[in-house]
């Protein structure tokens, strides 16, 4: 039986995936493991920084006032009366002609108005020194919330925790960190030419590199993959492992089974679970048999067997709807502008994702296909580091171009 | 007492650092736990892809003497004698005007020497076609080893592992993968004003960001964290907590301790230790006063206490140091020239590494710094990107001009 496909645009294709809304709320993990997360609060300053008056400097605290007459040829001496390290806390009340040796990061002792840099003192003996230049009211001094006020909203919910944003979670006391839930997908591999990896070749049949390969993507998206192996061309077998899959993950990719092939199961699949196909055709290339059904809040994806084909499905489909699920703040791949250094000399009949590799020259981001174009899938997806979109057109594409590519790296 | 310390410059202090030439040597890890791992060993095809000849397309198998008379007003009448799905073998070998159904993949039985595609073909019924055009010896047939040679190196040691570097391994039954070690490394904070993240704030005091803030550099970098706690500046304590550590980790990253300060802890430590101190003194800015020092195959890198100045000291020393480490083909961060988009007026007197980020703007690399240049540490670098790299010289920089950044989100 050969079905009837209607082919959709790329950008419809992603509209009906997105439609599917589900994301998975929130857990807490402990600061240890916060890193490469999604923030699922806003994260809120709830104490000044600094949390105190402190000084910026290694010198002495001591009130203004004492150095009115002070000047090169008018030495004021001062009594050290103290030294604060950091974290310590000197008691009492600096009086008249006192100073305190302070650390960088101490809190100004009461009564002190103005911190003067070692340097610019002179030392008499260990209890005293000379000041002999005037210091103002407040000179030096770090005040109380002066880099960020209580209430302030320092990072927002749905930015991937860095190590800068590590730095600020531990800061404000963040011990347990609220992140968004990570979604779990099932893999299943479909195709009777399929062999486990572990298996000797045998003639006509390829090793099983799909359900791997989409694994380290849902790794890298940032989301849970769990593997339900491969299954085989008989119809009752897939529909038990796929019941099985349904009730533990949140969505469910299958690798081949797509085209319009005699042997192809996953339409019939759908029908027995009374899926919603979503699309089964999309106007582009490699991917075009790309196909999306919806059980209740499960989304299907059907990726092709092609290694190219499924991995420019998975990001382009799969990808938004895990940014969804966490969260984040941004939905899919990042999208930039880049210069063809190569040439498409023949018509570009259909919207075409290449597996492409960027790279900078003179700050410029120059682009070229990571392969030969042809089925040698091998090194251009080990290489690739985007996808170049060439939308359709009669003509091809001309060296010097300017294209859109879709960052495969983790540049969140 | 206040030592008297001699700057280096960032290039010979990284000079001394990458003068320790340890790595970890190699262990082996399920494919499905190798995904940003590092290739320990080059990824050799221990097979031909493909690993036999096989069809293109959905079509049918033929011998292509038998068509050499057929024309669009000369049919030629084929007998189908079997149908090959993807995986299957055909055993018989093909005789005078025999077909046989192929499906994309399939191996060309014996005998075949053309493949026609199905849209060829006429369907006469289910066990007769009739073909209308002359094809040729060879004509749409994938020859074994066409893609790749057995034998041909397809990604090299040092590569870190992406999707479609999992995919090749898969493909050639590495179930177990090649990977390097991970270096494991020590972190311990010093500094009587740090407080635990889950304590209460006091007067005085801030909570220790940088030993999680590190930590996650540490795992960004492809290393593993060991945390050993704050330590308080009694000598005897942190001496014993050193010990501990140098016994478990490849290397000891200390935080605080290291300006010239009269509670500085970590030149007495580097004494009792006997460790060679590689350097103390940068002429960057931050940290200038990071210090690294060496015992035995351990580097103990003293980094400063003040996060942005941490932050840099970690990216610009350590990482290079795990990149080493674990054979990665890459050492350090990437360099990449961008356009300032804002101007700093001020002199420039040293070298210095700005938090910065970088965006696209239509194909070219734009940089600002992520924050307030001051000691608003706090934004900038959970929005950093990047370091501005501005070297020293009598002016400072404007609006416009090139300048090196370093990358550090994970461009591998």
């Amino acid at each position: 039986m050969v079905e009837k496909r209607t082919p959709i645009t790329v950008e419809e294709a992603l509209k009906r995936v997105l439609a599917n809304q589900k994301n998975g709320g929130m857990e807490y993990v402990d600061i240890s493991a916060a890193y490469g997360r999604v923030l699922a609060k806003g994260l809120i300053a709830d104490h000044d920084v600094p949390s105190f008056d402190r000084s910026p400097y290694d010198g002495f605290a001591i009130r203004s006032v004492d150095t009115e007459k002070a000047a090169a040829d008018n030495p004021i001496s001062f009594n050290v009366v103290g030294h604060i390290g950091a974290g310590s806390v000197f008691q009492q009340t600096l009086r008249e002609k006192e100073a305190v040796r302070i650390m960088t990061g101490a809190a100004i002792p009461k009564g002190a108005d103005a911190v003067i840099m070692l340097e610019d003192t002179e030392t008499i003996d260990n209890d005293k020194i000379n000041i002999k230049q005037q210091m103002k009211h407040h000179q030096n001094i770090s005040f109380q919330g002066e880099d960020v006020k209580k209430g302030s909203l320092l990072v927002s919910k749905g930015k991937v925790i860095n190590p800068g944003i590590i730095a600020l979670l531990a800061t404000f006391g963040y011990k347990q960190v609220p992140v968004s839930k990570k979604p779990v997908i099932g893999v299943l591999a479909t195709g009777s030419e399929l062999l486990e990896v572990d298996q000797e070749l045998e003639e006509g049949k390829i090793r099983n590199s799909n359900a791997y390969m989409i694994m380290s993507q849902i790794e890298r998206s940032g989301a849970v993959a769990k593997y339900y192996g491969q299954f085989s061309d008989q119809l009752n077998v897939c529909i038990a492992q796929m019941e099985k899959a349904m009730k533990d993950v949140d969505y469910i990719i299958t690798t081949g089974g797509v085209s319009v092939g005699d042997f192809d199961l996953l339409p019939e699949i759908y029908d027995h679970f009374d899926a919603r196909v979503l699309f089964n055709k999309i106007k582009m290339r490699p991917g075009s048999v790309t196909t999306v059904a919806q059980l209740n809040d499960q989304l299907l994806f059907g990726l092709s067997g092609n290694p190219s084909a499924c991995y420019v499905g998975f990001e382009l489909f799969v990808k938004p709807v895990i940014d969804r699920f966490i969260c984040r703040d941004k939905v899919g791949m990042n999208k930039e502008k880049a210069t063809l250094s190569t040439e498409f000399p023949k018509p570009n009949l259909f919207d075409r994702f290449i597996r492409g590799k960027y790279e900078f020259r003179g700050g410029q981001l120059v682009v070229a296909p990571s392969g030969k174009d042809k089925s040698n899938m091998v090194h251009s997806l080990a290489d690739a580091n985007c996808l170049i979109n060439l939308p359709g057109r009669p003509n091809g594409y001309s060296l010097g171009e300017e294209v859109d590519i879709y960052l495969l790296d983790n540049h969140w």
